[in-house]
């Protein structure tokens, strides 16, 4: 046995010992990565920089002054804390704005009337000319259930779409996954069978009065109708009233709009690399969120995730091998141009051959206890990652898989030299609670959870700096 | 190699190769725990019956009439839920009065008077004649640092003890017993240098104004004195008013006082074992709770988890090889009398050899997403638990260590033929926000994680039933 352990490293170094034990790491990792914990958990500023971002400047939808006031923000920031140079890569971004009223009521045969709860959907009209339509309703699960249905049933009918999140789900995503086609391209499937709006069930696991906004797409083959959020609590009650009243109408009034396009943009900050300035590491949360609540988990939390791990590793004197490259995308709830624009110009700075990208880390789950990380690489990389995991098993983060990386950062898979894209993710039981919602707030976000997320990705990027081969 | 492995597994066979794989489970363990999770997280009814419990019945004390209305609630739930027999194990508990009065306030050396945020520890006597006492104060860290002081500073003084839980510990558990021996035994280190009363930093991480009760004892050899939990926002304004104003007087008021012991007891469901019900699986959580808030995540959440495993597992039609006894302890805040007492009558069936403890489970730390076990058991049993770890991967669960499993199961320890001792170890970051104060309350505990831990601990304890050897 002994014989051919030998055999195998004698093997091995034939083929280069030595890029092998430097990628399974040293044990002066681990006092590296303790000391970065220690920092952000006795230093740590970013639950004060949300603090900010959400009290002060407050949500930023993409094309609003507060995206821009957030821009502005960020970039202070990033050069507050070092970073060598800071810069905008400009994006245009789309501009749409919820109006003033979103209200929806349920008329009984008797004629009572009850209050529910409902916020338009990103991106949708609002109801014509700022009227109200009223209409009988029609409740299905599935899209696919509208196909099949007589024409009566859902001409000129407000369709309410009521699949809920799948409980059974331990991954919160997934079950999120399994049920935002409603949100998406729920008006698109109303309106081709003639339906004249759409209520779409809020998701979350959480039965209770909020409604979750989200982005909603229409299709040009079809009429644009306004789409809503309705709460899940309201949802349920509407699809137990269908069952009894076939008289039920729903007033819908919204007056929601799309303005024109604006420019707004990435927000990036470089820390140049010492060894290897042109290989790029990116690290990144979104800037903009909706335009209700606070955008503290979605993503407030990414943004002042990404920017701790700049202010730590210059506290702990860290010198990067690489250059990493801190972004503060812009867009990715309603239409990711900032995303799509950071992959472009990597393209094009790939093939010029001035820039390699070799790695791209995302937080955009929200600022909970964070339980590991996400992969969308090679299963040579991946294994490579999990080589790591017993330098983070002091700190609990056991979770390193193959999987959906980030919106943002999802574009970059797109390079012929693909970086290893790796997102963080934090305990999600609680995540879709608040997401998109009224209730997406600071007070939700926990110090010591968002701080582990900090630490955690500031350790990873450190091993990414010193060991992840080049693509 | 593929001999080498032919060779291992007839040496296996020679020493048993059936008790091996038993021991390792089998494929459709991982069926049984899909169902169990699926079970809870469509059917669970853990966290309306804990709103029962936090909302109906509210906080209780040991020796307080809502333990008993808690005890009542406990066994009438068991015994819907199906256990065989239902049963209350007495044990005598101490009983205390918080009384209607606990208040402070500092008078700066100007006369100014600022109101401070106390609550009285569990145990402590109150103020001398429900009257007010006055004094300067001592601000220290460690219960050492009285040691040395000279006489004068400590002599007729109201010592604060201001360490703050370590941040840079992970596990919070081990920062809360880095920093509650000032908890403990202040009281006792500050009488014997001559103070008059003891001001304790409440154990929390969070910088806020609730003041965090718990359990405090007195030494027959000194004098007994008053003592306090103070908001950490208030010890740290203390602690810097003490260096600044050495005239700073601080007043202290309270009227909680000790009353008789009465008899109140553990509530007990077995579930008798088919093949060996004199094999005993112990599970369990605490039904007493501090006085202030609702005892919700202390330990609503481990009761509720608890009577959830009995339900869920009698919903997919388990049955038990060994006798499960679901055991709600009394009286774990201020004495462990229930535990001590549990142990004990386990001592008499061991002895007499009508029953054989072989394992114990507690939860005790929250209701939050779990993360794993701790294992109080030799490294054997251990090693057999942690061989588990794959099926329980996909739930997100992660963490098999050695180590402490809880204060309730804690005594069973010393029986001759020890049990494995096991705790449910949930996320631990927000757990000591709410902690013996007000805030402990049922809108802190969120449905999905208390189900997620309901259904790891049903898990375990099928795992436990089918494969771990009797002591």
């Amino acid at each position: 046995m002994i014989k051919n352990i030998l055999l195998f490293f004698l093997l091995v170094g034939t083929f280069g010992i030595s890029a092998t034990i430097a990628q399974i790491s040293n044990p002066s990792d681990s006092t590296l990565i303790r000391s970065i914990y220690d920092e952000v958990l006795t230093h740590g500023e970013a639950y004060e920089n949300l603090r900010t971002l959400t009290k002060t400047i407050g949500h930023r939808l993409s094309g609003s002054p507060e995206a821009d006031q957030a821009m502005l923000w960020g970039a202070e920031l990033l050069r507050a804390y070092g970073a060598d140079t800071v810069f905008v890569m400009p994006v245009v971004v789309p501009s749409w704005t919820r109006g003033e009223i979103a209200s929806a009521y349920v008329t009984h045969s008797d004629g009572e009337r009850e209050e529910i709860h409902i916020t338009a959907l990103g991106g949708s009209i609002g109801t014509p000319g700022d009227s109200t339509i009223t209409a009988g309703i029609v409740v299905v699960k599935q899209l696919t259930d509208l196909d099949t249905m007589d024409a009566d049933l859902t001409n000129g009918k407000i369709v309410l779409f009521n699949r809920a999140m799948d409980p059974v789900l331990i991954n919160t995503g997934a079950a999120y996954g399994g049920a935002n086609d409603q949100r998406g391209r729920g008006a698109i499937a109303a309106s081709r069978v003639g339906a004249i709006g759409a209520l779409v069930r809020s998701l979350t696991h959480s039965l209770d009065t909020l409604p979750h906004t989200g982005a909603m797409y229409y299709s040009e083959d079809v009429k644009r109708i306004p789409a809503a959020a309705i709460s899940t609590v309201d949802a349920r009650k509407l699809a137990a009233l269908y069952k009894e009243d076939s008289n039920l109408r729903v007033t819908l009034l919204m007056n929601c709009k799309a303005l024109p396009d604006v420019e707004q943009g990435n927000v990036i900050g470089e820390w140049i690399g010492s060894e290897l300035p042109n290989e790029i590491i990116t690290l990144g949360g979104h800037l903009d969120s909706w335009d209700i609540g606070e955008g503290a988990h979605d993503d407030g939390a990414g943004v002042v995730h990404t920017i701790e791990v700049l202010r730590a590793l210059k506290a702990i004197g860290y010198v990067p091998r690489r250059t990493i490259r801190f972004v503060l995308f812009i867009n990715e709830e309603n239409g990711n141009r900032g995303g799509i624009k950071y992959a472009e110009s990597a393209a094009q700075e790939s093939k010029k051959g001035t820039r390699l990208y070799v790695a791209a880390m995302e937080s955009d789950a929200g600022g909970f206890s964070p339980r590991g990380f996400s992969m969308d690489a090679p299963d040579k990389l991946v294994a490579q990652v999990k080589n790591w995991a017993p330098l983070f098993e002091p700190y609990n983060i056991h979770r390193f898989k193959k999987g959906w990386a980030g919106v943002d950062i999802g574009p970059l898979k797109e390079l012929e030299k693909k970086p290893l894209l790796i997102g963080l993710v934090p305990d999600g039981q609680r995540y879709f609670d608040f997401h998109h919602s009224t209730s997406d707030v600071f007070e939700n976000v926990h110090k010591r959870e968002l701080e582990l997320g900090a630490a955690t990705m500031a350790s990873m990027i450190v091993l990414i700096d010193k060991y992840i081969p080049a693509p």
